[in-house]
């Protein structure tokens, strides 16, 4: 069972793996204050978007504890917050668990406002550390309610990387992979690489590797021949936000799989925390795409793959469509269609 | 008019534009002799099946001087021949422009045997300028009838490159778009970069840049958004072979476009020319597909992308089903359903 902390926070200062240099160089990238989280999550030293979601809530104790020295009134440091907080909120635009975690700590902020600055520092921090420890707990519950799904003998077809990597730990798709291999259910899976950023080939093969899951890795556009000739018997893939219709915004590429699984009755699943749900959007034509620089296609490490000048249309996400899910996997079981129906009776049931 | 001359023959060297460093380098790689012919069309320095099949035929040239030089009897000069013809063959499986080059020139070699040295190796050259320069006439003709499928303002999707560079020149799906921009039909094209060789990125934006023809690059799961978004009016394929009954086999990742294409109403069509057609094929299921080498995954310039031991699958091609294609442009024409009709009776007015 391979142990991968891809955050860590000690000594006021939080560490996360450097994704960018996977799988040849492992290193930690030290962020001592909230501009480097910032950064982090910008830059793509950290992605997924439960990872993203803890990594801002540790970021926003750096936040509050850079203000607290500058001995500002209360006023002065609540408007402080707000424009630090924006900044972290703005670092990508499509993962819901971002806003999530922001919201989640300005509660905590607010709540606690009449405090001592220390008291809230300290208010921060546990939720911070409460937000880390829930999100791993909540991938081993999802991990337990997905491995349902898989069969003995089955091979699984997962795109980008939803592992250890792209959360707190264990993983939503990848967690439930990693849970079914565990159970000794003789898997197989076949990984994405997932252009631009090859996620699949970096991330998810390090962690397949690591953990002695048998695999192979594809290109992408490989999944369509494999999904049609039944070598594939049920598609696992993780989600970036989740409208109240059911419709599910993840890594570009994931609704191209969703099609070609529709045609040749390959199950579909969505493995996401609730946190991923947005009950703010009724459907995922509200749901903004990031679109990211030209650079991620046209140039691959030092290697320059496309003629200078040549322009590019790079969305970092796509959007499937509830009709083409199966169902949802969460930590709270999974939803099954009418997604609109089961999600609202959710959002009931958890009361936010 | 961008001339590019993908294929050279002069002072008895075969001449190709180096694919492999394209689009940074701009290189033609010399061929003194056919084991120079087999390693360009192996190792991918020329690529597309009909660039592959004027290469092969320009190629047996070579063999054949060669062979002259040892004074062979008529026997053993034959015997030769067929070994180094096989090995040839033998360079990349797929495509069938190969094969049916091959034969063309065994054919000239077995009909001339009775003849002089240098008149076999006159007629053999004939034959080689012939296969090179009637490509360039027949894609010209597809062109023409594949440019009546454009519509003013059309904006196609394209995958790999099949234009001049797969070509003996001017190109076969890429080909119809020269033809639809040169009839100032207004176009905008969206070129998939294919992974894993970056055909599009490298080959097509360069062509594209080359013309001035207004498009943008997309990695190749981006496509689907856009056909589904109706971003695409129509998809212009190549082919490296295709059965009796219309199934065709094309670079990975083009049974993937056609699967999304059928759902949501765009029309897609293959352009090739009629020497792709194995008439000696029933389906698609005959097909060998080529699987080529795991480092084309894991490894980008000098950039490793995927960890050390990780399993690879990489077929090089797919096969579309014939009833996802709408039709088949070639140099006599549109073949449109039902193919194998429609096929029978292309061979019958070839008489082959």
């Amino acid at each position: 069972m391979a142990e991968i902390n891809s955050i860590i926070f000690e000594n006021n200062m939080l560490k996360l793996i450097d994704q960018r240099k996977l799988p040849t160089i492992f290193e930690y990238f030290t962020c001592t204050n909230y501009r480097d989280v910032e950064y982090a999550i910008r830059e793509m030293v950290v992605r997924g978007a439960p990872a993203i979601g803890a990594t801002a809530a540790y970021g926003t104790l750096l936040l509050v504890d850079e203000l607290i020295k500058e001995n500002l009134t209360k006023v002065e440091f609540n408007k402080k917050i707000d424009i630090g907080l924006e900044f972290l909120n703005n670092s990508r635009p499509t993962a819901v668990n971002l806003m999530w975690a922001i919201n989640k700590m300005k509660e905590v902020i607010s709540t606690n406002s009449t405090k001592s600055y220390d008291d809230i520092s300290l208010a921060v921090k546990k939720e911070a550390i409460l937000i880390h420890k829930e999100d791993i707990e909540t991938n081993k519950r999802m991990a337990k309610h997905g491995a349902k799904l898989i069969n003995q003998g089955d091979t699984i077809l997962t795109h980008c990387n939803t592992g250890a990597l792209a959360t707190a730990g264990y993983g939503t798709a990848l967690g439930v992979i990693r849970e079914a291999f565990y159970q000794e259910k003789n898997i197989f899976v076949y990984a994405d690489e997932t252009r631009p950023r090859l996620q699949g080939a970096r991330l998810t093969a390090w962690e397949l590797m690591e953990e002695g899951i048998p695999s192979k890795l594809i290109v992408d556009s490989a999944a369509a021949t494999l999904i049609r000739d039944k070598k594939i018997d049920i598609i696992l893939v993780g989600a970036d936000r989740i409208a109240l219709n059911g419709d599910s915004a993840n890594k570009i590429g994931t609704f191209m799989l969703s099609v070609i699984a529709e045609k040749y009755n390959i199950p579909f699943y969505i493995v996401a925390p609730t946190t991923t749900i947005d009950f703010d959007i009724v459907s995922g034509g509200e749901i903004v795409i990031e679109e990211r620089p030209s650079n991620e296609i046209t140039i691959i490490g030092e290697r320059v793959v496309a003629p200078a000048g040549m322009e590019v249309y790079n969305p970092a996400f796509d959007v499937t469509p509830n009709d083409l899910i199966n169902g949802i996997v969460t930590e709270k079981g999974i939803i099954y269609p009418p997604f609109e129906k089961n999600i609202i009776k959710l959002k009931n049931n958890i009361g936010d």
